[in-house]
């Protein structure tokens, strides 16, 4: 049995997740969506609402015309307070960088933050957007580093991956694939995510070890023990992670038997990563910090030593300001650097 | 000078901090609060929208009748999709704990999570529940535990502190008075929203040492050169901590030169608490972990060697659910307790 286009597409608002996706693990389902695009390339939607692609209110209000989107960003059509045009041209630019790379990518990753700070308007374009990247097969990785005590935990999961009981119905989230989780609490702040994660194939990113030279002020110490703090990390995600026992034979080994924990190792440090591999040996990494902070492609190649999945890498600004410094159509020189990291990074598990 | 109400109050939708709040640092306006409230007690609101206090919807059309509250709340009066209904029953919830128990605290924390969840009218519910709770003279600190790299950093300080800049004007963000950080990813992590916050004599509270069990995990794993990684995390906060050199002397006096960079420092670990304060001589602790999680009150008092303000004691459960062991209404069990639990703390300081 190979998955369904239903199976893979998060869950939406009022959408049950069917039977296929709770038969697989999150590892899977990444799998077969790497290998099924031929891609491991990730775009990062960090919108800033003072630098937005040219057109983006009015692909909002094409879109709002055909698509019904959420009431507070329909209502507002061409008028109302800033919060709410500024969360319209927020989602008709992700649409926008959607249509134009969505194609050389597996999967986006909406940086939380920056919907956010739009408030309640900018939380519909988030939930927007992430329905936007589902109907076009990608898989969305909320990019929220969420991490809190068991019951706070538990609501975090519910708000990205899972839904709210309430005594006026059934509240769903998100519906996010996956989401990035902040270890700092420890194991038991991780596991009532993962609970909920698990439930529905979806998985978690754990910060290991980040692409900022902040990460040497925690993660890089060194212990009585044994190596650093973020090796700790690595052995907590692995000690977490399952790569799931049911499914069908074909899709496990499709799968490569990949944990639905995975972990967030930035490009910018791989001389840390063949010893990350090493104690996380089922885990997928997401890999940011390629191109605006210097990470290189081609020093990455121990994340994918367990197969095409084991690395995710994570590109933002590189796509979405490329024609600032290329000329041209925003669309066309995003899709240009999309298909040359896309290609690059296929290169080091096919070559 | 002393501070008037205004410069305490949050920041609104549209209404700019004054001069007096830029003058003062957040450490010296905590321990003003402090001072004039006579408390150190904190309500943490972490509703669960299927167990709220009776009436909490009627409450809350009562108060959208009186206050105009925000645009999705307001509409859905009576009826609406579960999540519009859920969040107005979590705020009116809200608004009848902090009727009931506000008198005996000096801050709320509400816990950003249990808002999330509900979506869109779940952040609108928390941009209301903040007002309300600075209409009432108190302190709010977004529990939120956030942190990312720089440029995210930035944008979750706008969203919680701050404001957007966009170009449809200005976006004014939940206007809280401090709000919770997670350490993981190191100082360059912290300074963008230290920035924002002592912008506008706001603070934060990093997670030092929390208050889970899983705190072992990474927290207090030995380092090769000295202590614990949480002994790192508290040297962190103190060299990030700035106790403001600027406002008057009577207020400086107040203030006993408190940090603005408080720490968040889990009452279930007492053992831990002498070694923090010598680590972080002028942060102001926020306590979480009385009751529900077993931490006792008395065996805090180590904090307070700076002064009333260096010990903030967060309750949340063992106020709110109080009437479910005790009998009677809620309001009035919740404030029984509230009244004991800050008793206790103000005793340790004026025995």
């Amino acid at each position: 049995m190979t998955m369904g286009e239903g199976a893979l597409a998060p869950q939406h608002p009022g959408h049950e997740p069917g039977a296929d996706a709770s038969a697989e693990n999150f590892g899977g389902r990444l799998a077969e969506h790497v290998a099924r695009r031929q891609s491991q390339l990730v775009l990062g939607l960090d919108p800033d609402p003072a630098l937005l692609w040219p057109g983006a209110l009015k692909r909002q209000d094409q879109a709002g015309a055909g698509h019904g989107p959420p009431a507070v960003l329909a209502a507002g059509a061409g008028h109302g307070p800033p919060a709410v045009l500024a969360a319209r041209a927020v989602a008709g630019h992700c649409r926008l960088v959607i249509e134009a790379v969505g194609g050389e990518c597996v999967a986006v990753k909406p940086q939380v933050a920056c919907f956010e700070r739009l408030g309640a308007p900018g939380w519909e374009a988030l939930q927007e957007v992430i329905q936007v990247a589902g109907e076009a097969g990608l898989l969305v990785i909320a990019d929220a580093k969420r991490g809190d005590i068991d019951v706070t935990a538990r609501a975090y999961a519910q708000a990205f991956l899972g839904e709210t009981q309430t005594s006026f119905g059934t509240v769903p989230g998100l519906g996010a694939d996956a989401m990035t989780v902040n270890p700092w609490l420890g194991a038991d702040a991780i596991t009532p995510m993962l609970a909920i994660a698990r439930e529905r194939a979806r998985g978690l990113f754990v910060l290991v070890r980040t692409s900022n030279p902040g990460a040497a002020d925690l993660q890089e110490l060194r212990l009585q023990d044994d190596g650093t703090v973020s090796d700790a990390a690595a052995r907590l995600v692995h000690r977490l992670g399952s790569a799931g026992s049911a499914g069908s034979a074909g899709s496990a080994r499709a799968a490569g038997r990949l944990s639905d924990v995975g972990a967030v190792v930035g490009a910018t440090a791989p001389q840390r990563l063949e010893r990350l591999r090493e104690l996380m040996p089922r885990t997928p990494m997401l890999l940011p910090g390629v191109g605006a902070q210097g990470g290189r492609i081609e020093d990455l190649g121990a994340a994918f030593t367990i197969g095409p999945a084991g690395g995710l890498i994570s590109a933002s600004r590189a796509l979405v300001e490329a024609y600032r410094t290329d000329g041209g159509a925003p669309a066309v020189a995003a899709r240009r650097v999309a298909a040359s990291l896309r290609e690059q990074a296929w290169g080091l598990v096919s070559p």
